[in-house]
């Protein structure tokens, strides 16, 4: 048990006190819960017990994220038949819909401008959201040193900000592939209205599916979709990047990891993300030589992804009264601990964010040193 | 088979070519080989053949390296039995001393001023070998994020450059370990010249003797001393750096690296390095989270060590007469195969250089981004 100090009061008036010092929040249960269930598994019921406001917070969800991973009840005892089960194409369009069409109008109440749904590059904590997203993408690209008239994949690439950025400032040929119909809508509106048809261009396409034609690119970006892919396509997933680079070309994979092996969180599961799966940055680095991978570079945004989140979830509390017109309080319940619980888990390290960038075979022209990505 | 093409001569005059175009080096055997030893046992065969002057080559080293990658000869087939094969504490210490107790007067024929054994950092292919050195052991005290006041830990401190260093121009207490009598003797000659006792010192220690004093350091650095470890003690090794490092502590592993694991080329095993064995990168990144350690950066440095092993091998060439004088012609040729197979190694891609920098648990006073490395 950690020896974090708080309080539980519970729905007849009485209260608990756990630690010495003064306790650092309070947990109020309004009316008696399942103890049964909350034993077999406390992350879920306690997920669905905030959501449904049957539990609510005192103080920081930080906190209560502290408190639970010291106590390992993040950890261990999880569902790890989730991880062998198969699921199909057809099946993983709908995990990635699942969270992904919950709308434009939703994400853009809260993340910025590009519309950027993963952790942003800080070069200072004083960087505001929108420049540390335009940073990160450019951080992206440089890393993949693009030269013009050079090709570029980026596999789920979202609502497109960095294809546009790719093809209108590196002078490269863009292509982006997602599984979001709201994204992908989206997507070809910016890029007609950049004018970039020809130099860019968006498919709603699986990766299989794009790597079974065929084509191959010079450079290829992930960033923030290996998290979707589920840990038993990861072999089909780096043999499609096999394909689809290459020779000597360079990819850069953009992915939240943990240190080892756990399985998602099972209320993660259950209604933020179906079917992904954290991978640990060791099974990842384990399977790049199995695909003739060499790897160039790796680097941890740990803490820019706190600051990411705590971005999020300032703007997410700003426009929770639009959230709550457009689904309920529940969703706004669910969505809050998501959102807080994540940068949480960032700051104490239970999640990490690696930007891994490597080559098919080895690469003939890629820079001696960093430097020009410091300049 | 690769295509390289190459000609053989043989002892007889008569001769063989492979390949279509221009062969591009001779293979001279000046007599005859036992053919089954060769068959059994091509790489060793060769390095010997080689030594005793009984194969020659005309042409570059280089691709006779490159023809043998290609083929497979040098995958495949060893000896893992060696792997598997525990050695005693004082086997390892003979090991260390085999190699780097040949003499301060042989290592300092050919190496730079600062008599650093390990890959430099280039910032420019145009820069000179010793400039280079100067700005790897920065490059690596840079990264560790050294403050005034620390106490920092060298794995293998060589002839002690880093160390004085980084007491006299970061201003921490820096302590060098190593295993060879000759560099302990030079690197207690080296600190009084620079009138640093009491700011750097150096022990003839083995890392398991000074992890059980108990001590602790801020910040680690373990600089081309990893390969001399041995696969069967990596778990110690990493527990050993697990207790000399203070939590949120840091440490740099500097590495040759393989992509797989594959057991280290007999020859080298048996002329070169003895006990020795190349990691595979994966299989250090996957002994991190069992120590409870977090990774924070790597880097690859490949061209960065062909580069180095040139400038080795073009210096000891300028020396070979002073070297066949204080050992003899086997001596010299087993060398120059030694840095110029090494040097092609590189180049293919056969081997690599990693710099891995982690953090024991959280830490919280890391950079937040890498431009200090830059500025």
């Amino acid at each position: 048990m950690n020896s974090l100090p708080f309080q539980v009061r519970y729905w007849d008036g009485s209260s608990a006190t756990y630690g010495q010092e003064e306790p650092r929040f309070t947990l109020v249960f309004k009316e008696k819960v399942p103890l049964l269930k909350w034993l077999r598994s406390p992350v879920l019921s306690f997920g669905e017990a905030y959501m449904d406001g049957v539990v609510d917070i005192e103080g920081q969800i930080a906190d209560v994220i502290e408190l639970a991973s010291g106590s390992g009840a993040l950890h261990g005892k999880r569902t790890p038949s989730l991880l062998r089960k198969g699921i199909s194409l057809r099946k993983e369009k709908e995990n990635v819909q699942h969270h992904y069409d919950v709308g434009n109008d939703f994400y853009s109440l809260w993340l910025d401008e590009t519309m950027s749904y993963s952790c942003a590059y800080f070069r200072s904590p004083e960087d505001s959201l929108e420049q540390a997203q335009l940073q990160k993408i450019d951080y992206v690209l440089k890393k993949l040193q693009l030269r013009p008239g050079e090709t570029l994949l980026d596999i789920g690439s979202g609502w497109g900000w960095l294809i546009l950025r790719a093809a209108k400032e590196y002078g490269v040929k863009a292509k982006g592939i997602t599984l979001s119909e709201e994204q992908y809508r989206k997507s070809r509106e910016r890029i007609a209205e950049h004018g970039l048809q020809g130099q860019a261009e968006v498919e709603l396409l699986d990766y299989r599916e794009l790597a079974a034609r065929g084509d191959e690119f010079d450079k290829i970006a992930i960033v923030g979709m290996f998290e979707h892919v589920g840990r038993q396509h990861f072999p089909a997933f780096m043999k499609a990047v096999q394909t689809l680079l290459k020779g000597g070309g360079m990819a850069l994979l953009h992915t939240i990891t943990q240190a080892k092996e756990v399985p998602t969180d099972p209320w993660i599961q259950k209604y933020i993300f179906p079917g992904g799966y954290i991978p640990s940055l060791r099974e990842v680095v384990a399977l790049l030589p199995d695909f003739g991978f060499h790897l160039l570079d790796i680097e941890n945004l740990r803490s820019h992804y706190a600051l990411t989140l705590d971005h999020w979830a300032i703007r997410y509390e700003d426009s929770a009264e639009k959230t709550r017109k457009m689904f309920d309080e529940r969703f706004v319940r669910m969505w809050r601990l998501y959102l807080q619980s994540s940068a949480a888990a960032f700051r104490l390290g239970d999640l990490h964010l690696h930007q891994i960038l490597f080559s098919n075979g080895i690469t003939e022209d890629a820079a001696m040193t960093r430097d020009h990505l410091y300049r």
